[in-house]
């Protein structure tokens, strides 16, 4: 059985806290956030630090990688059943140490050891979701002042590697959308193809050609023109398509 | 610059030896050898057991997660200056402990400790190659019987998790061919459509329809047909292609 136990904020010393996990491995979320408009990227400010950081967290001895990054997610900001697919191990050297050890501590009642694992090199293994804003409530946890969506295109810069982190998630996500089907969960059932593009432009952070989208995702398959049309709109009416495609597993 | 420093078999105690590596993180490599027939995989056979793995190794602590990929695949194979790419991080719970704590005693003159943290569960980020054949010269190590090359669909059952990893890295690796200009480095310069539909089908495990192939990749660019053919062979001389887009840094 999946075991998503979240991190509690230490109660205890930080050695005693720290032995749950299995040194030197930690997580990291990318969530990207999406209704209709531009990309969302959800974000945590640390206490007292006009510093931003990705929701992230370490490995318990008793969970695999992929249950702890669920329950990372779910501790640092509230979102349960997202869901996230692991896309990078970012283990270069110094890829946290000078500004993170001086921002944990900042988070620390007492001098810890210097020794700790938590303050030598960590790999942490990434992961990334797509999420509909509307579906979700990102709630900021004891480390944190607030837990909220920038856009993923201009958001502050972020504490050690995460700027990276967030790049190759994106990259990720943009090789993922490019799959029939994909960014189901995200539309209506019958969906228009200015929804469609709207998604996709979102994406891919650019604006595309409406006809060359539009041939596109028809000649490549996996998708059909609905006989009824969306009625309601200021303008004519347009045509409803629907994925004929199963995108379980590989949807966000 | 790069820190590839191959990992050495011990002369000295173990928990001398394991000092040097950053504790719970390995390294595994899944190597995909090619040359005009079907696909082959990298395996080791451990020393007096008939257990085959992949070559696999430990992160040191002066090494970022890439350069250890290149020292680990150095040190138990020889290989040198292949181009690694890193897929996925395999941490299950259990994936490792029972057979690999057997498996690794056998191979150490002294009992070790039981707590040393290679006996729990370790976090292995995987690696793939694909390379010629013909161009590299597998060499055991000293934990090793034999570095040789197995079918790639009919290998010897794998130790620990490796069959799943092997899995993991072939899948990524048919995404991989999937993109115009992958696999130039292993074909001529000017290939024809036959041997370009060789490789494809090797690392697709499966054949493929000579005129849907051709039709395929002539449509989806970043190829062109020469004026010159390919001569001396028993059959109609066949055209020559060449790709027209860079592939550096996405190709094997």
């Amino acid at each position: 059985m999946a075991n998503i136990r979240p991190i509690q904020f230490p109660g205890e010393p930080l050695e005693k806290w720290l032995a749950q996990f299995m040194p030197h491995v930690s997580i990291d979320c990318v969530v990207f956030g999406f209704h209709g408009a531009d990309l969302q990227l959800l974000l945590l400010k640390w206490k007292g630090a006009d510093t931003w950081t990705l929701p992230g967290g370490f490995l318990g001895h008793r969970q695999s990688v992929d249950d702890a990054a669920h329950g990372v997610l779910q501790a640092r900001t509230g979102l349960r059943r997202v869901h996230l697919r692991q896309f990078h191990a970012f283990g270069d050297l110094g890829r946290k140490e000078a500004n993170g050890r001086r921002l944990f501590r900042k988070n620390l009642r007492d001098a810890p050891r210097r020794d700790l694992w938590l303050f030598q090199r960590v790999v942490s293994i990434g992961y990334y979701a797509l999420v509909d804003i509307r579906k979700v409530r990102p709630t900021a946890d004891a480390w944190t002042d607030s837990c909220a969506w920038y856009p993923a295109g201009s958001h502050p810069p972020l504490a050690y590697d995460h700027d990276r982190i967030v790049e190759g998630a994106w990259e990720a996500l943009r090789a993922a959308i490019d799959v029939p089907g994909a960014g189901a969960s995200l539309l209506p059932e019958r969906f228009t193809m200015p929804e469609l593009q709207c998604l996709h432009e979102a994406i891919l952070g650019r604006r595309l050609d409406r006809r060359n989208f539009q041939k596109r995702m028809l000649e490549r398959g996996g998708i059909e023109r609905l006989q009824e049309r969306r009625t309601g709109g200021a303008h004519r009416a347009p045509y409803l398509y629907r994925f004929t495609v199963p995108h379980a597993g590989l949807d966000f």
